[in-house]
Formats: C-alpha cells, structure tokens, sequence
C-alpha cells in the first residue's frame, strides 16, 4: 500500500485530498499541519480529529513558529523587507517554513509520495513543488485539485456524497493568518480598484488612545517591548501584535508581481510586522553607515524577491543572510513609538551606537570636528570630475 | 570695483553677506532670490526692497518653479524617490536649482565673485560650491559666514549698527518651504529623540472629514486631479497640496547621512510630494514588469542620494533620467486615494495598460492561458539548479 | 491545408522537420532562412534549392545583419557585455534575432502554426518559444525533434528512406557562425576539462607578425578601422574579424548557466568582437565618469543575462538601451591595439573628452588645480563617519 | 621632545622628511617599514641602517606578508577583483595594510605625531591620512613633502647638504613590488597613449615553453600549486609567481579614477595575481549558483572601489567579507592552466562540487532530469508577463 505524506490544513481542498487519497486510491496517508503562528490549540485538535475522520494513518502537529522565526523572518527585519515595498511577505514566508517541514517528514517516513493541496493558478503551488523537487527529488508530488482542475463545488459534493460533515460554507474573504501577518482575499481584491469593508478586516479596530511603546533591538532582534522580555523573540512579535492590532495599524493592500508571471493583489494586516521593520530602520539610520544602509537595501530587494518566488533553499540566500548577521553588530538600542488610530509615528531612538552624536558635530551646528576649509578642500576634490568634464566640453565646443 | 552676485533670500545670514561686500568691502552686488515655490508676490517683493535698502545695485527674481520642476521634480517622481524611503528630497532639490540659476547668472553678469550665505555646518554649502566649481570654475566663491564663523549675534549687532531694520526674532523653527515640501528644523530634530508639537507644523491640522479624490498621470506625469486640467505639473502640486495639507499628510522626521558625514535628522510637511510618488508608484506596480520596477528601483536609490549629494550634474544623472523617461511610457492611468486625517489610503487604479487583466488570468482563479502542467513544468526547471547542487552535496556527504 | 512557417537551416534536424511536415502531415510549408552573417551567397542558395527539394512552397531569405547589429549588438558594445566575463553572447543574440524575424513572417502570412527544429536540451527551445508566445500568442508552436525525441540517426533513416540526398556525416565539431562570433562545440567541451585541439578552431591561426591598428568610435559605434569607413558598422567588424582571427585571438571556453538550469561550455572564437569591447572599454575608462562606469556594469550585466535568456522583448530592456545610449554621448575618439599571435595589447586612446588631460592636473604630478589642503579637507570630510563609528566603539567599550 | 612615527621605505621622500624631523625639528623619530612582499631581508637590512644613519630614535621592521593576505588579498581573491576588470589593486591594498600597521605603532608609542611622505597629487596621501584620522584621531598628521610642495631637486640638495649618502639618481621608471603585483610608472604612462618598451617591465621575459599547471583551491583558497602544499596561501602567491612572472603573464596597463577625481595611468605586472583570479573565477563558475554569480560580481565591484578609496575601515566591508567566506562553501577543486608566452589558457577544472554533472543532464544532450514539456512549460510561465503585455499594447492600438 502506498505511503503518502500530504500538508493538511483541515480546508476543502486538503479534506478532499485526504478523502481521496484513502478511500479511492486506498493509499496510506499521513497528514502534517505545520503552524507558523496561524492556528490556536483548539483548532490544531480540530484539525487532528478531522484527519482520523477522514482516513490518515497518523497526523502530526509541528509547532514551527520559533523555526519560523530563526529561519526566516529574522532575515526579513534585518533587511526591513517589505516587499513593493508595501508587504511584509508573511504567506510566501509561511509557505517555505511549511514545505521544509513536510519534505523532512515524507523523508522520515520514506513516503512514496508528498502531496498539497493548492491549485494550479497561484503562488503556493511553485513554492511546495519547488521545496519538494530539491529536498525529495525521488518523491513523486502529487496536487489532486491542480491535476484534476476540481471546482469547489465538486469537492464538496464528493465529500458530502462521502458523509463527510465539515463546514462547507465559503466565507466572502479568504484569510491566512501566521506570526507575520494575516493576508485577507476578497471581491474587492480581484480587481484593480476596490478597498476591504471595514467588517472584512481580521482585527476590528477597538483602539483610538494614542499609546506610547518602546521596542528594545538587541543586534537588530527584538528582544524588549516596553519592559517585557521574552523567552524567544517570535514572542515579542505576538505580544506587540496584541498590542497594536486593534488600532488598525498595518492595513494595506498589496499588489505585485506573482511567480507566474500575472499581477496579482491582496490585503493584508500586520501590525506587528510593520511596527518593527519601520522602527529597526530607524535604529538603523541611526547606527549604520551610508553604504551598509544602501547595500543593506541593494540585498533586501533581492532577498525579497528571491523568497516570494520561492528560492529560499539558492545558497545565495544563506551568503546574503551572512551579510546581514554580520550588518547587525551594532544595532542595539530602544526606538520609541506612538501607536494611533489606523497609523503610528516613530518619535526616536536611543542607543549606545547612535552616529548622531553631538559630541562629533551637529548638522547645521557650529561643531570642532572639522572646518570650513576642510569642507571647501573636500568640496573641490569631490566634484573634480565633473569640473574637468565640464571644461573639456566648453573647450570642445569653442574649437567648433 | 569688484562685481559680485550674491544668491538672496532676505534672512539674516544673506543680509549680512550684503551689507559687508557693498559698505565694507565696496563691492558692487547683484542680487538674486531664486523662487522655487516657497516665495509668494508679497514677500518677493519686500526681499526686492530689502535689497536695494542693503545697497544692491541690481537684484533679479527668478520664478524657476516650472524649471524645477521639469529639471529635477519630474525625475524623483519618476523614480518614487523618498531618500532613505522617508524624505523627497526638497531642500536638496532646490538648492540645486538655485545654486544653476545662480551661476547662470553670474555668468551672464561676467561676475568676479559669486557669494552664497551657508555656514560651514551643513549640506548646503557643499551643494552651492559643487554647482560653482563645475559651472564658473574661474569665478572666485565668497562664503563670509563660513569663512568668519559668524555667530547669530554678531551678525545682528553688525546689522543693527548699521542701521539696518528688520526682523531680528530668531524663530524657535528653522522653516524652508517649496514647491516639493516645506522642512522644519528645532530643538526637537537636534536629538536622536523627540517630535514636534502640533504648533510647529507649518501647516495645521483643519481637516479630518475622509474625501475620495483621483490622480491622473500620462506617461509618470501628474496632469489632473479630479476632474482638473492644469498648464503645467507644477501647478497640479500646488492644487493638490492645498487640498490635502489640511489633513497632516506627509508629515515625517527624516534620519539620514548629511554630505559631511554626521547623520543629520530634520521635520518636514509633504502631503502632495508623499501621495503624488504613493500613487504614482501603485499604477506602476500595475504596468511595469517585474524588471522595470526593480532595476528602476536600484536607480532611483543611487540618483537619490547622489542628488542629494549636489551631483546633478554627473552626467550619470542624464543616463539614469534616459532610462527613466523611456520606462513611463505606459504609466498613464487614475489612481483613487482617500485623505484621512494623518494618513490617506491608495484605493487602487484604472490603467489601459493594466497587467492585471482578468483577460489573460486571475491570480487564485481558474484560467485558460496556462495549464497546471505548463506550471509543473516551470517549476520543475526553476528550481533545476538549486535541486542538482543538492542532490551533488548529499552525494558528496555519503561518500564521507 | 494548413500552413505552416519554419526557420529553417538546412541542416539534419530542420531538414527531417521539413519533410515530415510536407510528406507526412501534409502541410503547406514556407521556410525562412535568416542570416545573421553566417551564411554566404552561395550557402544560401544551396539552402533555398534543399527547402524547395523537401518540398517547401516558398522559401524566404532574410538578410538580417544590419538589423541585428542595429537591434541588438549595438548595445552589447555600448555595454561592454560579456558574459560571465568571458562570452560575446553571439547564439543568443542571433537566435532572437531568427525567432524575431520567423514571427514577424508567420504573422505575415497568416500561418497556423510556426516551427523550429530545437531539441528538448539546449537554450534555443526556449528562446523560440519565447519571441513566439509573446509576438504571435495565437500561432502554435511545432517542434517534431523536441516533440519525438528523434535520435540522430532516426533522422537520417526517415531522410534517407525518403530518397532525399544531403551531407549525412556528423562533423566531429558542431559550429555556429554569424557576424558576432562562432561556437565550437565538441567532446572537449562537453565535459568540464579539456581544450579544443588546434584543428578544432574554425579559423586557422595563420598570422604571428604583431600588427598595430586603430579602431575609432563615434558615440560609441566602431565606424572606421585604420583609416577605413563604412556603411554600416556591421561592415566595420566583418572587416576588423578579416585582419585579426588569423591571429588567433577571441579564442576561449564559455562556462555558463544555461537557461534550464544546468552549466553548459562552449569553445568560440571571436576575434572583432572581443578587440572591439576591449577597445571600447578602455576608451570608455578615459571619457566616462566614474559613476557612469559603475552604472553601466550593472546594468549591462543584468541586461547580457536577460538576453542571453531570452528575454530581449521586455520593455526593461528598452529602458536599459535608453541609458545606454544616453552614455555614449561622449564615446568618441580613437583605440591603438596591436594584434599578437593569440592576444593583443591596448596600447592607448586619443579622444576630444579624455578626461585624462594633463591641464586639468595630472596623477602623481604637480598641479595647480587643487592643493595639498583641498586634499586633507576632502580627506577629513572622506573619512568622517567611519571616525566618528570608531570613536564611540572605542568609547562604550572603554565604558564596559 | 616630541614623539614621532614615520613610515619609512628608505627612497629620496621618506628619507628626505626623516632628516628634516631629526635635525630642523629636533623630533625623536620612530621609524617603521612594513614589508608587504616587496622587500627582501637584504633591503630591510639596508634601509633599517639608512633609518638610523638619518637619526631614527627606533627603526621596526614589520613583515605583514600574511596579515595583509589575510586581511585584504584573500578578499579580492573570493571576489575575482579587478578594478575597471583590469587592476589587481595591488598598490590601493598596499597601503592600507602599512597605514594600519603604521598607526597601531604610533598608539604603542604613544606619538604625539604620525607622518608619511606622500606628495599632494596622487591617492596614497588619502589612504594614509583616512586610516589615520580614522583610527588615531588624535595624533597629528605631518606630511612635509606635501605640505612644502617639495621638488625632487630640493629635496636631494637639502639631504646632500647634511652630507648623507645614498642614490641620488632619478630611475626611468617608478616601481612598487609586493606580494600582489609591481606596479610601474614611466612617460609612458603619463599620456593616455603609450605602452612601456620591453626593457621597463621589471620581470624579464626569459620563458616561451607551454607549461602545465593546476591549482588547487579549498573553499576559495589557493592551497596547491601542482603537487606542492604550503604554509600560508601568500607562499602559494609567490611560488606561483616564480613559475609564471617569466612568461610575461599579467603585464598591462590601468586607467581608472583616481580618488581624487582625475584619471590616472599605470602599467603592472601580476603574473599570480591574475591567474589566480582567474583560474578562481573559472572554479566559480562551475560550483556557484547563477545568483551567488551575479550578486557577488555586485558587492565585489563596490569592494573593489571602496578599498581603491580607502575606505577598508568602513564596517561594509566586513559585511560584505562575511558574504563571501559565506559564498565560498563548495569553491573547493583543481583548475588546470598552460603558461604560454605573454599569455594562459584556463583548459578546465575538476571538483567535487561542479554542477556540470553529466548525472543530472548534459547541455544539449538528451537526459532524464525533465521532459521537452517541462521545458514548454517552463517558457510559457517565463514569458508570461511580456506576452500579456504585448496583448494589451495590440488591443490598445487596436482600440485607437
């Protein structure tokens, strides 16, 4: 009898996979959930129970919110990725942390087969085939809904047909919550033009009170909020989100570039996300110089990019992530915030690395630090160039 | 005599400069105030009279807002240039602009010296000696208040001793305001910490009511809001930041790396620059390719700080505004945008080169310009590098 | 009957192409043969009699040299593009070429279908299926040797079953020629060791003599060797290729990624287009300003890859062009070069922009354009933040 | 009496400002020569006797062989640097090595004073005042030779009156050796037109023999030549060096920018240098991903510019140095090289980690990895994006 691993989220699509997978090929099926922050305990033991209903062979929960974290997101506040420079690329994220995990059961488990339930018009489906064609090579992937083109309705009417009992309504949004935002699909984002309802928001906005916080970086981690420590900083990340989530912070709509080639557009909120990469930038004007802040960036885009498509596994990944660890030797310090209704302000920063420092000049300030002259001298070198350019030019026109 | 062109905005540094070249080193001065939209009639006028009071021979205003922004403006809205994804850059645009019109001037006047009023702490002397160097290198730069290191106080005793009535009160905020924002330098801005009060905001905060209003580019240029035509861009800023200065949109503390150095930190109001670059980057998210917007995106961060920089006559700068002009080729489209107090919303556009085109594929939608194959098969081949190096070092491995 | 376009070649695999769709599907065939500067007359006619042989109803010669120079090689000079640093990047640039030229004739003659004769390994597959889909969507694309998976000597039984006559010996060197280099592949190149025997290079190292010449360039276009002129620059480097592949030089090995992710080598010779980027380069060094010669590096390496992948019809590739021609502005003057048995040396360059103009000061030398102070003060300035970084590490660890 | 460091190689410059300190100011000078590969013990000997001879207090004697591969070269080397893909940079890494060494003794020594004798027109005086100002920011710089625009002829009389003997005489051409190539200086070089006559190049041509070489690198690191092994990979550089500077390899001539804004000309020879960036490159080429390529071609022009500047002290530097240790993983293999008069050929390269794996797909061969239709698939998706672009541009125009 044939083994089979398959991602099990517990939704349509993986209920039918699982279903069929069972009771029409009669293959030995072993579901996985992988929670990178999205899912409570209640609904992990919701999701369990539905896979034992459903057929699988076994089912296993792996909590990879900190693996997440360490293997990803860290990257993503060091290089204050924000994708368009809009989106914090919480589900691209998520859905790399899920197809490693899920090679390395199907290899554990010596699988004949791996299988997901995404269709053939997104995103998802390149980032697990992609994980899997690299990590399990010889393990043949199968995707049932892609393949077999399945409508939603057939789904359901094969699983009803089944006896399955599961909610089979279809909510009006399509949402993915994780530890780094929550992406929101809707009528309103299928189109070029349209903004969310207020009720379609994952988070009602609660909060107006304008609230000061602190963020307490330590080598560009996030390691305090206010004067919370935490055990680990996915932690912190949560604990913000708590926060700030309720005053609207980190609405947006993102629209860009999918791996297949179309444009494509979702909502999202991230509060938490949002909060901090703008409040480690910060830090980070403050403490880095001119040229690690510019390739610091050069790097960030590509990484971005790079990760959205999939390519989390190139090694050019693990080469820039060195450069990032090492970019983040002295970006310690607190950044000190205002949260608002649907915005926040970024009132400053303190930190022991802080190249703002009057003790060396202030800008615009008389200062001992270097003269006028010394600025004149530099003024003349640094525009030497196009000085000689200038004249040569003037000359050359003046022979004519 | 000696002749000497001396650029003029009335304030005390340049009053001064006048009142020494004509009374104690007997030169014959010519004037010159530069408007790039932060002067009106009225008070060019009284800087005009302020002159000849101070003994100028000539004094010549140039109103150089549409040669701003055809020249420069035009460029950064092109390339969505937010210096360190915060500032657009006004200040430094428009010494440029005024440093060329200058020498320009100079140049005409066969002029022994050209004279500007910077200290030797910040940004602008560079930029004013930069520009000179290239384009009058023979004409000779008189910096008195650089060169004697004048403090406030001296200067107005100088002035009042010689009779000279004006206002003396030092404001408690450094205002420089132009067509592409208005900067707000304070106690405040001296620090790694601290924000402005609501009073110190140029504009106050009027307006909180939310108001739907629509943007109209052809090919990167804004020609219309609403329903309005303009003759010129420029004219468009202006209507737009009437319209939407009243909500605190735009307003923002910018941390960043001054020419000398030290990392400068300055307040500055927006709201048109901030919406027209937010929108003007959302349509061409829309209808640029993936490339377009990330090679476009590398450029723009280099033309940004090297203008910053005052090297706008590089002519790198000509070779990055080729590439830009030919990329707007297809950025014509409305935008929607809705101002909320401090903060506005993009509501997406409409574009007849729109690529997200329900025509050829939804993204998350069935569609029928691909298949699930075609997909499998991309996917197969993207990921074909990453998974032989794989499959080479676990070969490798096993044979340790 | 349908009608189908094929690029054809005349050799094995486009000949098996052509009789099977003739004979075997019953296709109305019109081959079209483009030259790239490969072929001469006499080949061409040779081709044409075969086409008519197999049973095409037309067939069309295309001289593609002026428009391929003109579409595409220009810039690869005005980039300095080779790849990998290595590789002039002529197949790529001919096959866009080809597959531009065959869409523009299907679309012409309102074929059914277009056809190459690329098999299922290589990086011309793609770059057909590439110009097709994107400039002729709605023709399919035919490709029986991809398609079937012929063998070789499938091919020459089919042939030779059929009765058709033609050069059935496999070379031991499969040879690619046009006007921008020729490929040289062979067993030596198909493992990563191993250099191509003497007899292997298609042109015989016949000259040892050193030879000075002079390449001059207008706007960066080769336009005369030694006192020589042009039609046509495409003219200039058939005539340059003339004097200098007898001495042995632009040979070397191209070690690369393929488009399907796999590393391919290729031998090639390329005696004018290896002369002429070294001479445009250098003189570039000499008339560019630093940051255009920066600027330009990347962007020319990005924009070789993209060709060399296919992707000559993104519009990101217009915009690079625009840049690229901005730059060469002052790209004018003449390049010494002596040819040497197997390589050449740059001797020097003599331009109206040298910036290297001893009046304007000269390295190493005294000057009077700037002083020993300018050159401390720009020092001072050069240096200040990294001095000012160290100072205050210095300070919080003598704190700790 | 004031303490003083000199760096002090024992030419007409250093010897001219060491008298000059000893006897006109009556300095108690420290003198220090750090050996970057270019000395032998012979000449450390002589110049430590001329130090003392002058009236040195102290003479050290620093051999910084393997702190300046360490620190700088074994970067250039992961980074295939070349300025403006000609210059090995070794002058530029040179100095940055001696003034480092320079002021850690001036710190130890607790000088009240640090010098060089670098003259105010080229880029040394830059490196040594930046490193100084950066690191000993409070010793003062003296710099005679610059400061008293000092003759050559000035500077014999003024020693040849204190009766101090050595060699007056004026050589033809400038030389600077180390362990990274020898940099020449001549008439030749002083117009942008010139190449040196056989006799001025330092290293004799003595050899024509085709010879056989392998190198073999372990993780970027050249640790074999041939069969032989080594203690440090600076005693690879100069054993390659003896078996190769003979055949005229590495002989060329720089134009670039110098740091303070003109262009300048120098002739080298780098025999090791160049083959071994090359035969590096070549290795990287088969074992890097197309992106680790790509990205590290990026930072390393920036690395390359920066060190030229003298900027190894920005913290950048070290984070693009962790890049590239990071990158150099699996650079591990042989690379097979023939010598050959004025010239080499790269014949192939053999490692573990090459992914020109015959295992996984030959280029242009049948192979098993993926399909014709993996392939089609592939290039549909890749295209996507520009054929729908090219849709909407038809309809559009269609439209009007």
């Amino acid at each position: 009898m044939p083994k089979i691993v398959l991602g099990f989220s517990g939704g349509l699509d993986t209920s039918y996979c699982l279903s069929y997978f069972t009771q029409d090929l009669k293959y030995e099926v072993h579901t996985i959930t992988i929670n990178t922050g999205g899912f409570n305990e209640k609904t992990l033991t919701e999701i369990e129970q539905h896979a034992y209903t459903l057929g699988a062979s076994s089912h296993t929960n792996i909590n990879a919110v900190a693996s997440y974290y360490d293997s990803i997101i860290q990257y993503l506040i060091y290089g204050n990725i924000l994708k368009n420079n809009t989106y914090p690329l919480s589900v691209s994220a998520e859905r790399l942390s899920q197809a490693i995990h899920i090679a390395e059961h199907a290899k554990k488990l010596h699988a004949d087969f791996v299988a997901h339930g995404s269709t053939g018009a997104g995103n998802d489906q390149v980032r697990f085939d992609l994980i899997f064609n690299i990590l399990i090579p010889t393990i043949k992937i199968l995707t049932p809904i892609r393949d077999l083109k399945l409508s939603r309705q057939t789904e359901i009417d094969y699983l009803k047909n089944k006896g399955i009992v599961m909610n089979y309504d279809k909510a009006a949004y399509s949402v993915n919550k994780g530890l780094w935002g929550t992406s929101i699909g809707g009528k309103e984002t299928l189109n070029s033009y349209g903004q969310l309802p207020e009720h379609a928001w994952v988070t009602p906005l609660t909060k107006e009170e304008p609230l000061d916080i602190s963020l307490h970086f330590e080598k560009g981690q996030l390691v305090k909020v206010n004067n919370n420590s935490f055990n680990h900083p996915a932690d912190a990340i949560v604990f913000l989100d708590d926060i700030a989530a309720g005053y609207g912070i980190g609405r947006d709509i993102h629209v860009g570039d999918t791996i297949i080639g179309i444009k494509g557009r979702v909502a999202f909120e991230a509060a938490a996300p949002i909060i901090i990469i703008k409040a480690h930038h910060l830090l980070e004007k403050h403490v880095l110089t001119k040229w690690q802040l510019n390739l610091k960036d050069q790097l960030a885009q590509f990484y971005g990019n790079w990760l959205h498509e999939g390519q989390i596994l190139d090694p050019v990944m693990r080469n820039i992530e060195s450069f990032f660890i090492n970019s983040q030797q002295n970006v310690s310090g607190s950044v000190f915030v205002t949260l608002k209704k649907n915005h926040f302000t970024l009132n400053g920063i303190k930190s022991p690395f802080d190249l703002m420092n009057a003790k060396f000049g202030s800008y615009g300030e008389m200062n001992n630090s270097w003269t006028g002259e010394d600025v004149k001298g530099f003024t003349k070198i640094f525009g030497n160039q196009v000085s000689i350019l200038n004249q040569i030019i003037t000359d050359t026109h003046a022979d004519n």
